[in-house]
């Protein structure tokens, strides 16, 4: 049994909640929010957990291993660094934290310490990503990855829609590509006076010709959440609105040959077009958080390394930097710093 | 009666030639094409037509009033000015010219002779497109524009996406927005070696908070036509694959509310949601080149001024010319240069 | 406070009583079922509730003044009644029970009694349910309902497609339409050995020349909810798997007029169409399950009549009975019983 | 070369024209209509053939071969069989004939004299019923054929929604099913005073519990035409409204095993779930009726048999037939005659 503690009762809190609550090896002993109104519901429903408004019941319980973050970002840092210095391995909320740096520091901490240090990006552990990461090493060269998450939908306070939505597909893109991206531009615009982007647009650049793009916008009449990823051998649809066939390979494609017959079109190519069946595998549409958890939990007990680490969520960071960099300038270019390595 | 002529006969003329054919007002006396192999079945369906593979043979012809090109790109300049300078009225297939310079001149010329030039912008004849510009005076404050064309589709030689099919979402966009853009920042790739872009991305940016982006993308397995227009009062999404209901406006949108009581969020909003009725205005699905086609012919009857005038096709040449340069440098953003008035 | 004893702990119980527990008008006392380790959960999510397996816990209940029952079909009967007759209130899941016999004496017990009977057509509380019975008031001249009902699905035990999914078809075109069936014609299979249809078909007459159709299927490989409801003015699509816009009317139709000239098409008419916008009314989502309750408390505290009372459970299970005959004999029509008047 | 001649020159005949206009073993000679004013542009585009109001010219004719009708179905019968007289292959527009027995004098004449008689049901010969067909062997034992085909459609004189639009269902069924109903019963309903039915239900029984259902409406808001065949091993759905993706096929169905340990369920089943990949393979798109043409003039070079010959003209007669008495009686089952060997 691991000892766990949620903390932050808010809109994502109630599912760390009910879903460490059914996973046996986890002993979910507190819930903590400062907001302690919203704790009424819990107390009965779960009365064998321990409720507070006071983080250090948590950091100074023996029995807790591990802490679950569900809090306002500009918390992440604080509330992180103070349970990994307390011993506790932690889960964080996407994003991991609101710098660079912090996110930096966080990552290095729980290495000093050999703590497990997971970002919580749920959708990694969806049956759909997860076939995704699968199919995408037969597709051949990966030409582009396109997402769009749009609807009319909660906006976020004090965040833009950038660090609210794009890094869901951010953190997908960074799992299913076999490539990291160099440079990033992107565009937006608030709507709202006062308020941060509503709307923004990201292209991705790689040292190959790989490009990607992520259109998120919270003002949107209508709901999309499509993916295109086209490589030379297959094309996939991952179109997470559709209520079983989310992921759809298309056998199709281009073919290249030689265009001239001279000197004069030497690296000249014709293009050819090749379609073949689709195919929507079966998905085993489990719940994806419960999957995270135990993974969660399993890491822990295993000193392994969850699918989205620490360093995970400091790529993340590190696009999210670069690319609000790059939208404050209207487009231009922001090379996107690279990994560094733990020494 | 307006004598008409008709030159360059490979994907787009026949459809020029069946449809002056069945106007009464015109008189289709030429045909012209360099590869008279091509117009053999034209010889056996219209035996009244000239056929030649000489322009002159349409420019020496006293009944020849109008030209229509439906000829490559490169092409265009040349045979225009040629056409102008004969006297003729002319219609050019998109984009009006290679480049800026040329499609200058090109209005210049038809101005100084009082004739009649009109760019072959037919989407905007499209009762989805007439019915958008329609409903855009009601949707209240206009927050962006987002039209995405993709399928796996006809790769042009010697041409990159932006100017084969950006330029059909650019131009309905300049018919139905009421601002025009001042900057663009492009972004896109070549997968075909020696090849221009086959995927790109275009963001335009307004005086105003309003903002616009394009996706086009020859590499796609799935056809997508679909332009999001979002306003404060109303949202219209313009599906162009629906077979009948290619237009619906949603009465939805956010409402705005001082968010703060006190002087500590002066220019804060609130986010309040509106959800009412969807609806799909019926549309009159008749032929948009026949449309146009009696546009242009009224114009030359009457000197009236077709849609989609010179004018326009410099402001597109203008804005393609600008994506090029953007996306060279990686997204780097590109003021565009506003309208010349005609003195 | 209306007292409230919930039976049956299975599939649709738990919806009960969630929602019951959920309305400050009920007291939720009891919840009985005979498979006592069901209600394990139960005990520790709503300690305050009575938990027992013996039916007569709640008829001995004086503060008990309603009884909802969630059990099988076969037992509808024999605990309605002896609910009744212990002066309770009585709300049965659908269908009333087993035998038009049965149906109809509870109806009279319940008459006799001054008490309240409802049947649970949760779908008659459906946002799209209650706008299409507003809609079609205004759709002129009905010319037919026609339902579609599939999915690979849950097979029920003992019980053909028609009684556990026709069911809901024939009790949402009981309350939209304005008239009632005279006669039916049913054709369905078992694909299954030993066990009743899976697949069924259901024509319904009227005294006018309205039509109604019903396929419901066990055995389908997508999941299709559709219904079609034309009139002379307007016609209807009701789509239940549509996320949000579930119902759009269609300003289209038929014009007639008097085809000939002289005596010979007296009778014969000319058709014509008429097309015009289609409207998808914006829907209020709110749980149905949560209306249809409120009800039927309203209706004990008031003495009013619930929107599916006894009297509608009777007449579905007429048409039920009349379908399941009419299938014995491969479609040979089957007249249904009109409603007796209570006297 | 086989000369041709098509007689009726309306809805349909100009595509059998410009389709055997574009085959190289055809010799198109004639086209006869007895409205002659709707020959006029074939005059112009096609001055090689020739035109006539009188059917004898194409009879008298020793170097037409085959005759193809495009005329009313009350005419199919007599022109057929005159053309049979005078030793012509014939194809006929479907339905072969207006009652039974001349299709059956039909199929006998063409059998005594050795000719080909073809009936067109063009859909037999698309992409999407060719894969269908072949698929079908690989599913399993068929529980039921369910097709809809329906919209606001082209309401036909003096002839109901069965004869006009089943046909093709029928055809398709009778095509991909390896077996043959043999009894049907039919609902449906006029909304025309004075008109045939413009709704119809159609259930068809085989000698196996596999059930057919046709549902055929022209007086439907949205358009319709979907197939679903099911059997154990995989389902398919045709969808013809589908672009490309007309053909899916579901690894999906139940498993059944038996269900009691005593003796009391002998017959009895439980059910199970099977969910695996759907599969929508490519098609190819080129025309049905080209293929279907070019098969009628093989079969008349070879003395082969067509797809679509007279004996199945002849089944579709049975089963219009016997649906339409069923639909004058209610739904009464009415049994289909067998097929008469020749001798």
């Amino acid at each position: 049994m691991i000892g766990v503690g949620v903390v932050g009762y808010g809109y994502w809190g109630p599912n760390l909640v009910r879903n460490f609550w059914a996973i046996p090896e986890a002993d979910l002993r507190w819930v903590c929010d400062l907001q302690t109104e919203r704790l009424g519901g819990l107390r009965q429903r779960f009365p064998s957990i321990g409720i507070t408004e006071n983080f250090d019941d948590l950091l100074n319980d023996p029995k807790v291993d591990a802490v679950a973050l569900a809090t306002p970002v500009s918390t992440h840092f604080k509330l992180a660094m103070r349970a990994l210095k307390a011993g506790k391995h932690v889960m964080v909320e996407k994003p991991i934290a609101a710098t660079v740096e912090q996110a930096q520091r966080l990552v290095d901490e729980a290495e000093r310490r050999g703590l497990v240090l997971a970002v919580d990006h749920t959708f990694l552990h969806t049956a759909a990503v997860r076939k995704m990461a699968e199919l995408v090493v037969n597709i051949g060269e990966i030409y582009y990855y396109d997402a769009v998450r749009v609807n009319l939908g909660l906006f976020q306070q004090d965040t833009s829609v950038i660090w609210d939505l794009a890094v869901h597909d951010l953190s997908i893109m960074d799992h299913v590509l076999p490539e990291r991206p160099i440079a990033i531009s992107a565009t937006g615009m608030s709507h709202v006076p006062g308020e941060p982007e509503n709307i923004a647009y990201l292209t991705l650049f790689f040292s190959s010709t790989l490009i990607a793009h992520v259109h998120v916008n919270w003002l949107a009449p209508v709901k999309i959440r499509r993916t295109l990823l086209a490589g030379s051998k297959q094309m996939i649809v991952y179109d997470d609105i559709e209520p079983s066939e989310k992921i759809k390979v298309y056998d199709k494609g281009i073919t290249l040959s030689p265009k001239g017959h001279g000197g004069e079109a030497l690296n000249s190519m014709k293009v050819g077009y090749r379609t073949g069946d689709m195919r929507a595998p079966h998905l085993d549409l489990s719940e994806a958080l419960d999957l995270e958890l135990r993974e969660f939990l399993n890491c822990i007990a295993t000193a392994g390394r969850p699918t989205a680490d620490g360093q995970a969520g400091l790529r993340m960071v590190r696009l999210l930097d670069a690319a609000s960099r790059s939208l404050a300038q209207r487009g231009a270019i922001v090379q996107i710093e690279q990994e560094r390595v733990f020494a």
